[in-house]
This record gives C-alpha cells, sequence and structure tokens, in this order.
C-alpha cells in the first residue's frame, strides 16, 4: 500500500496553514484523517527548515477536528513557531459489532493502545498507528523536526498522552495534559476499554496505565517535568481521573510534576483553551534547540 | 410573560465565566438560547461595575454555540475586560412549512430582520429580538454598560452587524465584520431571503441592505471607522459578499472603513479568529470610557 496523503482542506490560519488530511492507514487498515496546523513560512525558515511538533490527543467522541476548531493553540503556535499535530480518536469504518453501541469504547474511544481482543485487534491499533505509522510518515513529508517532538491531550487523550511518552521516550522529549485519565485500571471507563481491548488479563493494564507505567520504571523519564492541568468543578474528577494517583507515583521516582487545580473550571474545551498557552511553553521551552537555549 | 433566564451551563474561562441561557422570547414567541462571556471580576470591578459588551450574529447554520467554541475571542476579551454575547442565528422550533427545506433560508438563516410576509411573519423576528428585548433584558439582568455597546458578525451576521448598527446608532457605538453580506439586494442569498422574508417590493429591501442604508446616509454614522476583513480565499467573494458595493458607498458620504484583504485566507472560523484581536481591540478602543482616553 502506498501511503500517500490526500490534502483534504487547507485554511489560512495565524499567518500559517491549517490542513486536514486523510490517507489509508496500514495499521488500522482503514482511511484515517488527521490535522495539521503549520506555522508561518518564515517561523519555518528561522528554524532551518524544520519545526518543534506537538501531537495531541483528544478525548472521548471527538475527531481529528476537535483540537483544531477549539482550543484556540494556533495564534501562540504560530508566534512560537511550533507545528501542531491532531489524529482521530479511533479507526472509522471498520464496521464492527458493538462498534457505535456506547460513546466510551469502540469508534471515538480507541484509548491509544493496540487491541489485543477480537474482534479489535484487526483495526483498532493506535498506538502503533500513531507512532510507528503516522508520526514517520509526516516527519517524512512535512517540515517537522524528529528531534523536538511533544505529546499532549485531554482526557482519553491525556491518557494517551501520558502512556505514549512513557512507551516511547524515544519518540517524544516533552509531556503535557488537560484533566487526564491517570491511573485507568481504576476507573470505569478504562476498566471498560482494557477488558474490551485487551482482555481480562490486569498485568496487560499496567503497560498501559500511567501511573503503574511510571511507578515501575528505574528513573524518570520526563527530568524536565511534566505539567497536568485539572479543573475542579471537571464532573468526571472524581470517579475517573484520579490525578493524585499519578502524582504519588511520579513521586515515587523523583519525576517532577507540575500538577495545577483551578477552582472554576469544568472538563470540557472552554478550560482547555484557557490553560492552552501554558501547555505550548511548557513544551517549547522543553524542546527548544540547544543553540536556543539561555 | 414573565422574561426569566434559564441558565443552561457555566463554564470557566480565562478567568471569566463562559454561560449559555434560554428564555421565552416575547418577540419570536418561542424558546431562544443566546450565550454570553463575562470578563473576570476584577475586570468588572475596575471598570466600576459595568463593561463594554460586545454583540456578535453569527452566519448561515450557526447557532450561539459557534462563535464563543471557535473564534477564540475570549483570551483578549478577559484581558480588555469586554463581554462577548451571541444569539441563535434563527428562532427554531416554529414548525413552519419549508424552514428546513434549505440550508440559506428559515432555520438557521433568519437573516436578523423581522419577517413582513407570511408565515415567517409571526415568528421571524430577529432584529426586534435582538434589539427591543435581548439586549435591554441584558443589560437589566448583567453588568454591562449600555452605552458601551459594539455590533460584529460573520458573513450573514456582518449583513445583521452593518444593517442593525446603520438602523439603531443609538443602541451601537462601533461596528466592525468578517466577510460580511455587504448588499444583500444583489446576491443569491439575499435575494432569496428577501423574497421569503420581505416580499418583492425592493424598496423595503433597501431598507435591511448595508450599502443601500449608507448611501441614503447625510452623515457618516460612525465617524470613528467601519472595520471589515475580508478574505482573498473566500469562495463566496465573487457572488455573495460584495464589499467592494460598500466600500464605494461609504466613500460616498466619507464614512470612514477600514477594508483589509487577505490572501490565502477563506470563509470559515480559522480565518476569523486569526483577525479577532484586531476586531475586539477596534471595538474597545472606539468604546472606551471617555476617562481612559489618551
Amino acid at each position: 500500500m502506498t501511503n500517500t496523503l490526500s490534502l483534504l482542506s487547507e485554511h489560512g490560519c495565524f499567518g500559517g496553514v491549517q490542513r486536514f488530511y486523510q490517507h489509508a492507514s496500514r495499521e488500522t487498515g482503514l482511511p484515517m484523517r488527521f490535522s495539521v496546523f503549520l506555522p508561518p513560512q518564515e517561523r519555518i525558515s528561522e528554524a532551518g527548515g524544520k519545526v518543534t511538533a506537538l501531537l495531541y490527543l483528544a478525548g472521548l467522541t471527538c475527531n481529528e477536528e476537535t483540537f483544531m476548531a477549539k482550543a484556540g493553540a494556533q495564534q501562540l503556535a504560530a508566534e512560537l513557531g511550533l507545528a501542531l499535530i491532531a489524529p482521530d480518536t479511533s479507526p472509522r469504518g471498520a464496521n464492527l459489532a458493538g462498534e457505535a453501541d456506547s460513546w466510551d469504547f469502540g469508534l471515538g474511544a480507541g484509548f491509544y493502545l493496540d487491541a489485543q481482543q477480537p474482534p479489535w485487534s484487526s483495526h483498532y491499533r493506535m498506538e502503533s498507528y500513531i507512532t510507528a505509522e503516522l508520526l514517520p510518515l509526516l516527519i517524512a513529508a512535512l517540515p517537522l523536526d524528529a528531534e523536538r517532538m511533544g505529546i499532549f491531550g485531554h482526557s482519553m487523550g491525556g491518557h494517551g498522552a501520558l502512556t505514549l511518552a512513557l512507551r516511547h521516550p524515544d519518540l517524544f522529549h516533552s509531556v503535557s495534559a488537560f484533566a487526564p485519565v491517570c491511573a485507568p485500571s481504576h476507573c470505569p471507563w478504562g476498566r471498560k476499554a482494557f477488558t474490551g481491548y485487551l482482555g481480562a488479563d490486569e498485568s496487560i493494564w499496567a503497560q498501559h496505565d500511567a501511573t503503574a507505567l511510571i511507578k515501575a520504571l528505574p528513573v524518570a523519564p520526563y527530568p524536565g517535568g511534566i505539567l497536568i492541568d485539572q479543573g475542579l468543578a471537571d464532573k468526571f474528577l472524581p470517579e475517573q481521573l484520579h490525578p493524585h494517583l499519578f502524582e504519588a507515583a511520579c513521586a515515587s521516582i523523583n519525576q517532577p510534576l507540575e500538577l495545577r487545580q483551578h477552582a472554576g473550571y469544568d472538563h470540557g474545551y472552554y478550560f482547555i483553551a484557557s490553560f492552552m498557552a501554558d501547555h505550548l511553553r511548557h513544551h517549547a521551552r522543553q524542546l527548544e534547540p540547544v543553540h536556543a537555549q539561555v
């Protein structure tokens, strides 16, 4: 299969370009969509032809458009010279039995892992899709610096950002999250998804649980620090998110973590947009080229 | 009918609050929804308890959420101490025959006027709804300064902003637009809407056509200037928008107009977001209290 990118649309945006693409994916066996924001050409030139890139993973029910339309990240990304990449949240079009029955499993709920249980294992391979297919493809096709790539996300996508960062520290050099699912083995969303995609053996779950993963590491993988923002008016906080379990796990291996808690903010994109600038600066600071560091 | 506002949801947003309301409208005879962003309490206090407010009118197919979710206006509005108000684009629930048959007439396409033709005239009264009902209600209920109110909008809502500003200079003291329908009597969207809502008499149309309205004025109504941004990759520009007709009409009465044309930008919210800050500053500058002017 040739991995040709089809440009679905391109929109001028803060001096850069907002693009939507589709391609035939080897890993999922289906057409996949994703979006890319590229900063203004002068930022790309200033960076020597390849810019820092941040991969954003969205939450349940979202798609490749949500972040670009609602998070308000492009203005500062244009200023800082950052590219932004947002994949979809699951394969689409597999037409598996039960795929569309619930909003927290199947369509829009791929959980950024490779399913091991049939029928999901044939198409629901979001981890391999993102790390082994999409990123190499984009690094080859676009002016992105493979050595300066960060990852962040929201809710289920915060789980994805933390777990992919911990499982692929060779790919990602900075990580942050908005209201992430921090300990999926201990919350209803995670237990449902892991049971369905991974099966009943909880030792396999631990390989995709940010809190369990970080506890098992010998040294802090992100010495520059992890940033997490959490709204205190988030209705999913008590049952689904468990940031304090992740905080304790980080402390156990001296992984620096800035866990900020914000009164009055909920789980949605008005919350995410409100703290977006801090996340972009967090990544830009950690990913800037050595010659630019002060 | 008591005009009680029901708060549907409230979201923390850049230190202020993003709210969605519903109320029973006298003018449309139906439940209407709208959204309000209020800046942080300290900005309201600094302004003496009442802040400058901008009314935003959205385009065809949009609703009261579109601007707040996609335009990225809240960050700078919070800094500048501006409230933002966005009504829906038409009544909903009238269940008139043909109401949902096309995307450019009826639902989502109220054109910000009072229909004179049955059956539309009984519910499609967006001009009276906004100017005689919604704004007085909000000025009474929220910390908004009735003397410092601006209006802006996009596409059909740009038409709405220009025409309501020209028809109600007592209510609005600044005006701007993104890709507005500038001469609706001369474009397919406008001719279809005016025929349906106003009838065949084109002399009535002229009362709701920004270009015709401004030509008929003895003196410039907005001496501080009108700001219009237009993308040159906007597929609706050639047939529907006609900014140059409005520009010529402004020149004929010495109405200052800054018409900015941007290569590479289309008709959507990535374009709007890219130039939002300039619009907020345009309004803030013209609406600031006399004691704050330098």
